[in-house]
């Protein structure tokens, strides 16, 4: 039996840091982590060949662009599935603030790569 | 490749029920599940022998009892994660809305059954 965690306060979390698209992984149960994400711009196009990513607006809005799909509107207090193998780009026209859930060892930018993809780390 | 779910929006879905610690599946991702729990009182200590359970408070406050450890207060916009095999009692002195996070399949109850014991549904 692990050691009871201590509570996560999310506020305070993001509070430590700036990077944009940077996930911060704060919490792990049962293999899953939940990272603390802000996020700013247009992210890269990606896909998650054999995962689904949840993705929860903490505050500020999203749109989650989807290939071949109507896009996605997000505020703070929604959550949406970004179902496996789907690609999708996430867009933010003002700073904000996400949490994601999904298996550890995710990496951000799926199998699309490039300057964006984050090296996970935990806060 | 699923079809993308619907965005969840939480404030939506906690205003379609009124019953105490009777959990409502909203969203699925990679086996697991979110819920959603409105709480007020106190639930039976139980724990879940396999399965690390975490608990994010999205309105109100939350105290969750510990064995042998000190308890754990809980606010909105606050994680915890109670770890597998590790007995505890959720409290809540007014009504609290809480988000829950497991594998599919999780008895609210654990091992301890008793009237409380909910059969999860989707809303």
């Amino acid at each position: 039996m692990a050691e009871p965690a201590t509570p996560v306060r999310l506020n305070e979390k993001f509070a430590q840091f700036d990077e944009h698209w940077s996930p911060k992984i704060v919490a792990e149960a049962n293999g899953w982590h939940i990272k603390l994400v802000k996020v700013l711009g247009e992210f890269v196009w990606h896909s998650h060949a054999d995962v689904d990513e949840v993705f929860w607006v903490i505050d500020g809005t999203l749109t989650i662009r989807l290939q071949d799909r109507p896009e996605v509107q997000l505020a703070a207090g929604d959550v949406f599935v970004v179902p496996r193998g789907l690609p999708h780009q996430p867009v933010a026209e003002q700073e904000c603030r996400i949490a994601l859930l999904e298996p550890a060892g995710v990496v951000n930018t799926g199998g699309s790569g490039g300057e964006l993809t984050a090296k996970d780390s935990w806060l």
